[in-house]
């Protein structure tokens, strides 16, 4: 198999460090070009990511690959897109807006930015979850004349919701859902992200626009595409974001009203039977799992179970009826915010997307 | 107004402390009698409660009185609860079971333990939520032939609920609830409460029987008094009960569906409007608002919101509509598990049942 | 006693929040005067601690006094200072430098900031500490032609450490002094102050410029007034500052090597007596001991001894001799870094000058 | 080369647990036996680690290795060591006391407990560190008439230290140490261990008995074997040892009193260049450099560093001048309690005892 050469933009935030993270020794994906804003370009990588301290500022635990440390960081706006055979940004949702529109022109564009998350032509894709939506990319491409795509990931919280709702939605149908998250302060990022004063033994209740991303990402995925548009899955999505002092991963206690009279063994059949083929197929960065249950009632814990597959995996436990709802179920998972809820999980459907020839 | 004299049972727990810091310079309560196991009986409180190492294992932020510290301990075994008028017990289940009992024949016994909370004839009070339930504790004496009553409160993640649904289900109607919680880890005490490597970075997901104890209690709470006998509220509570890592104070994200479609302005006057005239009672313990509601997003916090009132209030914020249950509204609560949802919710209620005529 | 007009610059950032919260019902000092930068000026007060998002940046646990609230905020750059009586700076160390030799033309400033500590003729000024360098005041308005002086007070670091030397200083005579410290998020501020991601589960092993800090600070506290010239006691400082996951207060652990053979009774009498002249004047924001000795193996602990006396009083534990430097005792110490060790100890330190006539 | 058989002694607590996980898959020890008290015996190992909830009391991040799962755990008491070529225990000190003794009739015992660690003709082990003491494990032999003996590694806190030390004292020597550690809560184990309600935003200032062992193990770890008795090295200890809402992990503030002046760079060489033959030996267990260096002013960091070289290097960072001691320098040290510091160490110290003929 050919390698490809891809370009990371937005490459010395904490985002962009990630895709460094997941990309360092890919089998297929060489990373040809590093680039940022006028703030690094020109500087070695070591340098760009280099505190006025004299201090490094890379903050993923994996260490900074040695190729890349080494590389020179060009500029975001002067980044020759026909240059790579694929871009992954790590943007600003304001600076994504215009750069990713300009590099799709010529490639395709795999981003965690929102910037294009809510337009009509554009999917939100989570591996495993969304393939029918796929083709909406070709429409994009036709429709705005580019020779690539912009396909972004959803937001961070909406990752492991949607994975447990997939196959849920998939077999039994799903009417309603209500979701109380408690997540990491890791999501918030650096720039501030969020300050220790606030945090530490406390609970923060509210997490500016993130409910309403959730509420219409998850819909947006598990939708149908109805003559080239998509049709959000018809059910209501009810969520209240909070923060938790914890450090990585997204705990989120969840109640669903399925469509259906379901056995709690039919919905873990569901989670353990859901995206087997996707698991079989080998990427790269594939879990070998997307769902893992666990019985132990005392699990998933961020602690114990964010990193099980290397992050790529959603855990779930506690299932049980819920007295409330319709056919009612409730539930609680774990998913990493930064691994498959980010660039990580954004590397995993890029892996695919060559696969099905969308990119290369 | 005369003074009364009052046993603390279980004196020398993390419960029994408690009672202790909201005894102390009490106006109206002179605690006469503090009583514990044999390990404590006969030895001064403050040598009671020293560790082998010699450090004091007194644990609440509030320094120990120095009239409680030289006080000789009793053995709770041969307390003579005739010689109080009022006996508050923090003791553990199965020892409350046999010790309550036993105390109630002959006067009043206020107890922050589970197990008498689901007895028919035995309510579970919250100050100033359910007034309305106390005849019950006179059909109690009739029927046990006691002299006094059992009279617990409510589990600690109750308090906040039950408070919180009060206004709502009087003025509204209420269908049906449900609550995700995030628990500090103070309520589960110290023998050996939550161990800091299982919680620090972490959210526990599962608090052993909390769930059942909220669901009952709630309804139980906002029941009638129909012919000497409680009927539960008849809604469905559906709760999920985590522990994250804060000292003190619960926060719940409620979801509720109302019985009739109303305003969020109707919603935030009724809990406004509750409990004036329990506060205005000028209680010794109690707050000034039973509920207080604030409109800054990010609030409740239980850093910035569990002292509100010396702990005595249920602070209330995020009031949205829910777009999943019928007339469904959503919102977050702040309540102080060791405050009102303890010990010192049970003082109030003391103070109140010996306003009306129930003790001394 | 005729009240004083106070100004209050830097009164919408932590420090000045700080700064209001100390002066809230004070018998003495009226706050007149509210000044900020230009982002606040023109603004009441609650709206120029408002966020974007609406959410107040009120960050203090004691609420926003009203009459505070309601006040319009006024340029800092147009202060007149003669207007007032004594002006407290809460500044950047930038702007510090400006305004506060502007402001001490005309009347006195105390200040947080570390922009004039340095200076010969400015004294840095512990409340009962060091009343033997108050001359120096005198000195610096004769020198520069001031009607008021600057009058910082020091690193919050140095706060603690220094009340814990100067009575062994007087007494015993100090030689030496290895400090390492585990200091609280606050002491970092908010702009950004520490990152959640940088602190929960870890601690950090350096704080930029602080060691420097207290090493010359701690000296030059404890030195002689000699000829109108501060020489810095004749001792050495060796400091390691860490910062740990504790939301306020500062922990050092201490050894000194003494000028001479002292049994750790000798030094716990010295303690004990230290500044007893000082706290029966009765200052508003005085503690009832400067230090409080705790001889529980297991205190002083930050969440348990801060607070003690307002959090005004350093506490002190642990005391043992040192087998490693000559004379050698080792102690630990907990300091509350942002009441003590800022502006509510500027506050005592203002009533102590208005008592000795530098103030008013 | 030939598999030994071990048995893991106290296999089901925390300590033992770390054992199974530094054993698995091991290339050169097969676990034949797991041990533990007769609460466990006749359990299969999964069942034993089982709570009455139900929860597994697994509490490594590594998973449970199956083998070890569906293994019969035997009792303790009844364990015929000369079944195995060696025996792991991990038990309390005062049960190590009788059955470390009882085996060491038979076989090498190699511990984490601390029962014999202060006996004269028994060395405390570090790899890579005091191999000149080996010979007193013969001289154990033969004194005490085992075919074994009982080679027990230092207290998790001692280890870092001794490591940084080592290199200092062969080649300047060392005349004095201060050292205050931060430590975490996994050295305190499970039973209780250190509860959350005392160390969340808190500082614990003391931990018992810690500060002798760590001063009484250093010296007798760097101490030279005269005529078969080890004679402590001849420098001062002086230790302060704390507790930090950090999970694992110690750090720990060093100042050193030199034998004679030395330039930092010297100071890093002798790190650099120390155990380089040690770890040239390629030991499954064994990092690449038993001491890190870390340039960067911020570290090492507990979250950042402990996980370097699988938990088996120490990291050390902020080396500079000290103002105090003659030739005194400083520094920070970060070093991973339950991996070099408990079983996994233990493990490696197995490894290189089986190379040098002691064990098998």
């Amino acid at each position: 198999m050919s390698r490809l050469r891809v370009a990371v933009v937005g490459a010395t935030g904490l985002a962009g460090q990630q895709f460094l993270t997941a990309l360092a020794d890919h089998p297929r994906f060489d990373v040809a070009v590093l680039a940022a804003s006028s703030r690094s370009a020109g500087k070695r990588y070591e340098d760009a990511i280099r505190a006025a301290s004299g201090a490094s500022q890379w903050f993923c635990t994996e260490p900074l690959a040695p190729e890349f440390a080494q590389k020179t960081v060009e500029l975001a706006d002067d980044l020759d897109a026909s240059s790579v055979d694929l871009v992954f940004t790590a943007l600003e949702s304001d600076v994504a807006r215009t750069l990713e529109a300009r590099y799709a022109e010529h490639v395709p564009v795999l981003s965690t930015a929102s910037a294009y998350r809510y337009e009509q032509d554009v999917p939100v894709l989570i591996p495993g979850v969304n393939p029918h939506q796929l083709p909406l990319l070709r429409v994009q491409q036709q429709k705005r004349g580019w020779k690539g795509f912009i396909a972004p990931n959803p937001n961070c919280t909406t990752v492991g919701l949607a994975m447990s709702l997939a196959p849920l939605y998939e077999r039994f149908g799903v009417e309603s859902v209500i979701m109380t998250s408690m997540q990491g302060v890791s999501g918030a990022g650096r720039s501030p992200g969020v300050i220790a004063l606030d945090i530490i033994d406390n609970v923060v209740p509210y997490i500016a626009a993130e409910e309403d991303k959730v509420e219409a990402e998850t819909t947006k995925i598990l939708g149908r595409l109805v003559d080239e548009r998509l049709e959000p899955a018809p059910f209501r999505v009810s969520a209240t974001c909070t923060r938790v002092p914890v450090l990585e991963s997204h705990t989120e206690s969840v109640t669903v009203g399925l469509g259906r009279a379901v056995s709690l063994d039919e919905v873990r059949a569901a989670w353990d039977e859901w995206g087997r083929e996707f698991v079989s197929l080998g990427h790269a960065t594939s879990p070998r799992r997307l769902i893992t249950y666990l019985d132990d009632p005392y699990r998933p814990q961020p602690r114990l179970d964010r990193l099980a597959e290397d992050g790529m995996t959603t855990s779930i436990g506690r299932l049980r009826a819920d007295s409330v709802l319709e056919h009612g179920i409730k539930y609680v998972l774990v998913s990493h915010n930064t691994k498959m809820g980010a660039a990580k999980g954004v590397v995993l459907m890029a892996e695919e997307l060559v696969r099905l020839g969308y990119i290369g």
